[in-house]
């Protein structure tokens, strides 16, 4: 499992769009407080992999190149144990 | 914007999955609760269109062919209404 200190760490440029508490800054993009560990983990996947398409992937497309399974690990711990 | 009654309504499809209370049954799925309306609707979109695929996509994609674009507005105002 994750490292939640760790993704709370690397979610700095995740915050830019999805808050600081993990609450969208604009209603186009998802809030990820809370969200299951898992689903996130697959969904970053996705993105990096460019499985997601169209709308917005882009953007996340390219942010998911520049993180590892680990990173992917540690951020799915942390936005999921938001409450 | 969508009818919160319509999507609760069209909704208990849905609930197989992201729970009655858009609390998914398994972590593998995403929570829907409290989500972004607009986020919500560009994300069934994408499914309809198969520009989200891999993993679980094909279980969404044909989920979201079923649905209208009025049902989709419906279904976002009442996931993003549930608190």
């Amino acid at each position: 499992a994750g490292d939640i200190a760790a993704g709370k760490a690397k979610s700095a440029v995740c915050a830019a769009c999805h808050g600081a508490d993990g609450i969208a800054v604009i209603p186009g993009y998802p809030n990820l407080k809370g969200q299951n560990e898992q689903y996130i983990i697959s969904s970053i996947k996705a993105y990096k992999d460019k499985q997601r398409n169209g709308g917005l992937a882009v953007v996340m497309q390219a942010q998911a190149a520049m993180l590892s399974d680990s990173d992917i690990a540690n951020l799915a711990a942390y936005y999921s144990s938001l409450k």
